[in-house]
């Protein structure tokens, strides 16, 4: 049997603090369902005390439940000279009513003399008080010692002491974090072995930030000195370089240690995973981020493709499978094809690897990317295209033209602008017109207008959300946009993309899919 | 005095072969002098046997002389059974003129019989015969020995002759390569000391990629166990998952381990000099990235604010400065109150606390927040909402009206938005009309050409990024959406950002911030 690692998450709460990362709650929701999906074990969900945002999410997450993940609120211990229930941040984080804490405190003595201001016996106090007060609350505690390296290097017993007051708190878990990212990965290591062997009895963590390019290393380091719980973020956002990649450090620690971390069969799902965590944060998800990136496993260089062809392992660390990403220029091989035939056969049951609709479907969807479209965050439109090509779809109106205007300062009207539309169903063509808070808005409301009368189920649809994002990085307004829609008719959800250089016609397109896809749902459960 | 690490930029080859790179001649040019002017070693520049663009590149590097870089042109060793002059890829390499030379050769006896199926003696014997031909022409070799940690593993004896061939033919520098970047950092620790041991004459470098994210790491470990020459690409680019990235190795080794790199005044360069390369390449510079990143010293947390401003170290582990990078403190609703003075004294030095502005400021952006706006990424905008409140400000137009006229599909005209503006500057009335890839482009198009009369600065703007994000949860076409529009005049870059339910009205305002942002900023430079 390999040996336990426990993942702990931390998008929603260090993550949030990297520049340009800001998540609805309906964001860090689908987060927190990922995460659970994969199978990740901690997902800490924020910072109640400092965030009255969080606090109101902590509430709504409330009425969720987990498959495997315990949720987890992030705080400080309980300020100088005060009882823990005296301390409104420790109450806060009473009210997230999450099974878990992560408590961070003190354990550089420096700090706790210029920074919280208060005495080395104090900040002990502190800490132990705290911790020992969640714990009869029956909570699962982290302690996140801060600064541990840092401080451990300018005063280790301090820093011991420390984690000893934690461990007399019942801290069930002691995370040594290196919060300003600069220790080097040996010291890592020697400085993790101490404490592993110093406290036997209370698992070790380990939280790492990338400022100098090695959160991953260190990481692993860590881990590699008996650290058993590792602390980071799914695809690596942060404040300043970002936090440890949990996308990167989870495949390194099964793949390349052998540890048990989600097991083979979760893993496959890192990739999509990852993709979907970088869609929902409306970033990119880097191309050559290992494992998990567009390019970790494209190959570009002649002579690598030559010899990844001849012997896999040439060019290639790990077999991309196991983390369900691809080989890129092997689309059309035999085991690039696996993932696409279920995809088919959603669809078709009886279709083969031998048909040549996959053939032609490996091409239609290398001439889409192509374009630009990328279906990992629009399942729906990906179906479509498998209709279209089975000729399981049907048509169920044709664009005969439309027009919007819009109109800036706004004079008698309500609305900045309007659209009319002619479509056909049947032979038989409509003409409506609407108007809306924005061209996109005007058209939405158009479109369906002129179809409610052939399709009055469109009455229950509506928009959950609406993206885009420009694909080029020489990206002017010029350059092409992709959008992508989500949409609900109350019992499912649904999602589409559009790709083009002209933001209004992208939104058609995933508005069209949006539409078309509803009304096939509605057939196939008639 | 300290150790020198040698540096080995492969930007111009290995870079190249990264997905979605391509430099022109002139961006070659323009590389090759960044780096030289940087101080660094090595330029390999390119493969001048596979690419007949690179020979060409070769010849028109022969008339500018490099202050300090050695150039470098790479290539494979000879052909089986043939002499070295007759070989044509050892013929290119040598028409390339540069004074080094990297020759790549099989070290792995699995790729000898399977890859380029020839004898295991044969090999040796073309790494020996090519190398010692180019000592004889007077180059400077550099051996990178391909697969050679994978090799290693599968034969140390073969891959350690391999490394012995090379020094007898002559070699400077025996390069191990990761070549399919997956080694350990400590598997790369002890084979590089064994090599380094075994060859105490000849200088030994490594070459990693990031596949498991650690190619920083990797590199640092081979450095700690004697090689002296590092190869990486400047920011990070090359195959799959990127080179090792030598803009954080270089200040890993100068400022963490005590290594004589390129010098305490050059070191100041390197954060504008990456910059410059990703320019050049016309990709954005993560801002992420370790030491050069725009957020590599970047606070957003109030706790982080409030700590560094204490004690610099406790969340930043270097100096800022050394690198030529600066700290900034960002606006979000994890920061605190002192960011703000910071932010307007950079635009009028004697506000303090107290001055009645700092309210005023506090309330206007908490009521620009609940409108939906975020300042962290358009610093730019959040300078022009203090410079009006300070008065420090003037308006640079005024808008009279816009019309967008957006139709589906395109009949005659070539594109499917127009856009007619009208404004006013000092009095006087301008009206002018564009057409535009979508309503944002033909907008944009439209505004500038409308101003462009009045203020001929504006000529050099273009914008670089924009992005759109739907803020509610409960979003639908018509919720408000963000529009963060990036623009550069080629010397500096600014971001703004508009908020409206109106896609059009949002993209409106974040240009109009650019272009005043713009406009206020040569007025300062004047």
């Amino acid at each position: 049997m390999s040996k336990k690692i426990y993942t702990f998450d931390s998008t929603l709460r260090d993550g949030m603090q990297g520049e340009g990362i800001a998540f609805s709650v309906e964001d860090k929701l689908n987060i927190v369902r990922a995460l659970d999906a994969l199978g990740i074990d901690f997902i800490e969900a924020g910072n109640p005390a400092s965030n009255p945002k969080d606090l109101e999410f902590f509430r709504r997450l409330q009425s969720e439940t987990q498959t495997h993940a315990k949720l987890c609120a992030f705080g400080s211990t309980r300020r100088k000279n005060i009882l823990p229930e005296e301390d409104s941040n420790v109450k806060s984080l009473m009210e997230a009513g999450t099974p878990a804490v992560s408590i961070f405190g003190k354990c550089w003595d420096l700090h706790v003399l210029r920074v919280i201001n208060t005495t080395p016996e104090e900040n002990i106090a502190m800490i132990e008080s705290t911790l020992a007060y969640m714990k009869q609350n029956g909570k699962y505690v982290v302690f996140d010692a801060e600064h541990f390296f840092d401080g451990y290097k300018a005063n280790p017993g301090y820093a011991m002491e420390a984690l000893e007051a934690a461990a007399a708190g019942g801290a069930d878990v002691l995370c040594l974090c290196d919060t300003n990212g600069g220790t080097y990965p040996t010291d890592i290591y020697e400085i993790t072995g101490r404490v592993v062997k110093a406290f036997p009895d209370v698992q070790v963590g380990i939280h790492c930030h990338n400022d100098t390019g090695m959160a991953v290393a260190q990481t692993m380091f860590a881990v590699d000195a008996g650290a058993t719980q590792v602390q980071g973020t799914f695809v690596g956002y942060g404040e300043r370089c970002g936090n440890a990649n949990l996308s990167t450090i989870i495949p390194n620690l099964e793949l390349k240690r052998g540890y048990d971390v989600l097991g083979e069969e979760n893993l496959r799902n890192l990739t999509e995973t990852a993709r979907r965590i970088a869609d929902i944060s409306n970033t990119w998800l880097p191309s050559g981020a290992p494992y998990v990136g567009a390019s970790a496993f494209a190959h570009k260089g002649g002579m690598h493709i030559d010899g990844v062809e001849k012997i896999r392992e040439s060019f290639e660390h790990v077999d991309p499978q196991k983390v369900g990403n691809s080989r890129r220029f092997l689309m059309s091989e035999v085991s690039g094809k696996a993932t696409l035939i279920k995809k088919i056969q959603k669809v078709e049951p009886s279709v083969t690897v031998k048909d040549p609709v996959v053939t032609e479907l490996v091409d239609k969807l290398k001439q889409l990317e192509f374009e630009g479209y990328q279906f990992e965050a629009a399942e729906q439109s990906f179906e479509l295209v498998i209709r279209r090509l089975l000729g399981k779809y049907k048509k169920y109106f044709e664009l005969e033209y439309f027009k919007i205007i819009g109109e800036q300062p706004l004079q008698e009207q309500e609305y900045p602008s309007s659209a009319i539309i002619k479509v056909k169903v049947d032979g038989q063509p409509h003409i409506t017109g609407a108007e809306g808070d924005g061209p996109v808005h005007a058209l939405d409301l158009a479109l369906r207008g002129a179809l409610k009368g052939f399709y009055p189920a469109l009455e229950t649809m509506r928009l959950a959300d609406y993206k885009v994002r420009v694909l080029e990085s020489s990206a002017t307004t010029a350059a092409k946009v992709r959008v992508l829609i989500e949409s609900t008719d109350g019992k499912h959800t649904w999602n589409t993309v559009g790709v083009s250089t002209d933001i209004i016609e992208a939104s058609f397109l995933a508005l069209t899919d949006s539409i078309e896809y509803k009304l096939t749902l509605d057939e196939d459960n008639k």
